[in-house]
C-alpha cells in the first residue's frame, strides 16, 4: 500500500450559480486543481455527487466532465453517499493510487443544487434517507436534525442559545474566505433573533442550498516527492468510511453517532495518532447537532459536553482545536456532493500555510470529516503536512 | 498491489420483480453471494446503481442496503457510471482489496427499472447521454445504437440480416440459465418478422427494460487460498476502466469504440495476455451492433468483418471463442447498474466449473466488458481459473 499525497487543489467559490452548469463548474475546477499540481492530465477521474440525476437529468456525470475537460480515455466513475459523496470519492481516489492502480487521480465534488425549486431540491435532499420508511412520509434531514437536537436538549439539560457558537464560529472564519457564500458576522443577539425553522432548529442552525466543486490531485507519495512542484506537500495518513443505520428510529442511542465513532477512531489508527494529535478539525456541522454530537463520537469531548468545549472557546481559530476554519459547511456553503472535497481543500491550504488571513499558527495534523444523513455514513480523513 | 479473488457470487433471476423492492433484491442478493464465499461480513460494500435515485425515489443506496443486509458499520458507498455501473463498483472492489485497505469486499449490481412507467425509465436512461445537448432533443440510447448500426450497414455493405447471429446466440445460451430473463428459442425467420423499433433496429436488436442483482465476494488471492472453501479461486488478472467522449456526435469515427480499445488493450496488459489466449467472453451486446463494433475494438475482428466472426460460428457456445454464455444483456436481460456484476458471476461460474448445461469446455481464461452509453465508459475485467 503506496502512501498517497495531494499534490494539487482547485475549488469554486460556493454561490447560486445560475450561469454555470455542472460540466462548467467541473471543468474549470479540475482545471484549477491541475494547474495547481502542475500536471495535464491524469489516470482517472471520480467524481463526488449526489443529486446530478434527480435535479439536472444528468447521470453519466464523470465521463461527461472528463470529456468537457478534456481528460478523454482517462477512467471516470461517480461516487455517490448522500453527503457524503465528495469524501467516499477521496476515499476511492485514495485507494487508486495506494494500490499502484493509478499514479494521478482527480477527485471532484460537484453539486448543483439552486437551479431547481428549494422544495425540488429538499426532495432531492431527502432521498439519502429511508424512500419507503422515512422520506415517504415527510421525513426531511432537517426534520431529523430537530429530533437529534430536541433530544439533545433534554437529555443534557442544557441551554439552546450555547449552540449558537457553532454557526458564530462558522461566520467568522467565512470573512476570510473568498471561497465562502456567506460574509456576514453572525452575533449571539442574532442568532437568538433567527426565525425558528423546524423547532427547536432556527435559520442559523443549519446550512443553506448551495452550488459548488472543489477538486484535489493524488499522487503517490514518494512520486510527488521526487517531483517536487514547489508546492508543500500533504500527505494523506487516513482515509476511513463507515455506516450506521440509515435511520434514526433504528437505533438504540440516537445521541451516538457509531458510524462517526468508528471512523475517526479506525483513522486515528491508520494515521498512528490520538485526538490529542489533530491540531484542527473541519467538521461536518449541515447542522450544528451534528458537530456536537461528532466532537463526543470522535473523542474530543465526553458525551453531553460538546457544549461545553465549544463555548469554552477552544474550537475559535485561536483556540486549541479550531474546527471548520474556513466557514464550513454553515458559512462556507454546503453542496452536498462537493462539501467533503471542500474540506479536503481547506485543510491542505491550512497544511501548506496558504490559508490567508485564516491561516493557523499549529497546522500540521488536520482531521475532515463528512457525513451522509443523520451520521448515517461518515468517511474521516487524517491529513499530515510537511 | 495484491492480487485480487473473486471467492463468491449470487444472483437473482433477472425479472419484472413487482414484488421486491431494491433493499429486498439487494439483500437476498448480498446474502447469498456472503453465503457462497463461506463468509458473515466484509469490510465494504460497493454498489453499482446507475437510477435508483431517479426511478425509486432512493440514493445513499449503498448504505441502505448494507444496514438492510446487517453488516452495519462497514464501508458503503455507491458508483455510477451509467451503464457500466456495476463493473465501475467491481473496479473499485478491485482497487480496495489490491491497496490492501480490505481484506474482503461485497460488489453489488443493483437496478429495478419496471416499476416505472417504460417512458419513465427511458427517459432515466437517456440520462446516460448528455441532458443539455442530447437528450433534451430527444435523443435515447436506443436511437444513438440505431445511427451506429445504420453507419456500419452503410459503410461496410453488410447485410443487416447478418445481425441476427448475436440475439439468436444469446437466447440459446439463456435456455440452460434459469437467473435468464427470456427463455424461448431465436430463429433466423423470426429475427426477420421482428417489428423494427427503431430504423434500422428491430425488437430482437436490443435488451428488454428489466430488474435484477447480482454480487461478488472479494479477497485477497493469497489470503483465499489459504483459507480454502472447497469453491475453485477465480483471479482477476484485469480491471482496467476508460473513457471515450460522452456524445457519438463528438466522435470522428464513430464505428470505433476508442474507450474499448483502451480499456481491453490496457487489460491484456494488465493480464499479460493476447485476444488469442481469451476463452470466452461476456459482450457489452445491450445493442447488437455494440457487440460487433466491441469486437473489432477488442481485436478480436478486423474492422468491419465483425458480422463475419459472427456468421462463422465462432461466438456459439461450441466455436472457438463463445461470447454471452449465459445469454447475454439481450436474453439473460439487462438490469442496467447490475449488468456488469452478473457478468462477472456468469464468467465465474464457467471459471468455476459451475455452468451447468452451458458448461464451456475450454473456460480457463474469461474476459468481461461493460459499457456505459454508446461506448463512452468501458471496464472490462480478464479473469482466470484455477
Amino acid at each position: 500500500m503506496r502512501d498517497v499525497a495531494i499534490v494539487g487543489v482547485g475549488q469554486t467559490p460556493v454561490r447560486e450559480h445560475w450561469d454555470q452548469s455542472l460540466r462548467h463548474l467541473g471543468h474549470t475546477t479540475v482545471q484549477a486543481a491541475l494547474a495547481d499540481a502542475g500536471l495535464e492530465t491524469v489516470d482517472a477521474l471520480y467524481v463526488g455527487n449526489m443529486l446530478s440525476g434527480e435535479l439536472s437529468g444528468q447521470e453519466h456525470l464523470a465521463t461527461l466532465i472528463a470529456d468537457f475537460s478534456g481528460l478523454r480515455g482517462i477512467e471516470a466513475a461517480k461516487i455517490e453517499a448522500a453527503c457524503a459523496s465528495g469524501a467516499a470519492a477521496m476515499h476511492m481516489g485514495v485507494l487508486a493510487v495506494a494500490s499502484g492502480w493509478a499514479d494521478a487521480v482527480v477527485v471532484l465534488g460537484l453539486e448543483k443544487m439552486t437551479d431547481t425549486l428549494p422544495a425540488e431540491s429538499l426532495a432531492g435532499l431527502a432521498m439519502a434517507t429511508d424512500q419507503d420508511y422515512e422520506a415517504a412520509h415527510g421525513v426531511t434531514l432537517e426534520a431529523l436534525a430537530a429530533l437529534l437536537m430536541q433530544r439533545y436538549l433534554y437529555e443534557y439539560d442544557v441551554p439552546r442559545k450555547d449552540f449558537a457558537v457553532f454557526p458564530i464560529i462558522a461566520h467568522d472564519n467565512a470573512m476570510g474566505n473568498p471561497h465562502a457564500m456567506f460574509h456576514l458576522r453572525l452575533t449571539p443577539e442574532r442568532y437568538e433573533r433567527a426565525p425558528i425553522t423546524t423547532p427547536p432548529l432556527n435559520m442559523m442552525d443549519g446550512a443553506a442550498l448551495a452550488d459548488g466543486a472543489a477538486a484535489v490531485v493524488l499522487m503517490p507519495y514518494e512520486q510527488a516527492r521526487a517531483r517536487g512542484s514547489g508546492k508543500r506537500l500533504v500527505r494523506v495518513a487516513a482515509s476511513v468510511s463507515a455506516t450506521d443505520t440509515l435511520s434514526l428510529h433504528d437505533r438504540v442511542d440516537p445521541l451516538w453517532l457509531e458510524a462517526a465513532a468508528i471512523s475517526s477512531h479506525k483513522a486515528y489508527t491508520q494515521a498512528q495518532v490520538t485526538p490529542n494529535d489533530i491540531h484542527f478539525i473541519e467538521l461536518h456541522d449541515a447542522y450544528s447537532i451534528l458537530a456536537a454530537l461528532a466532537l463526543e463520537a470522535n473523542g474530543f469531548a465526553p458525551r453531553g459536553k460538546a457544549l461545553e468545549l465549544a463555548t469554552s472557546g477552544a474550537l475559535a481559530r485561536d483556540g486549541r482545536l479550531p474546527i471548520n476554519t474556513m466557514g464550513g459547511l454553515k458559512a462556507r456553503g454546503h453542496p452536498v456532493g462537493a462539501t467533503g472535497v471542500y474540506q479536503i481543500v481547506e485543510a491542505t491550504l491550512q497544511l501548506r500555510g496558504e490559508a490567508g488571513p485564516n491561516q493557523l499558527e499549529r497546522a500540521h495534523v488536520a482531521m475532515t470529516q463528512s457525513m451522509g444523513g443523520p451520521g448515517s455514513t461518515v468517511v474521516t480523513h487524517i491529513l499530515v503536512g510537511e
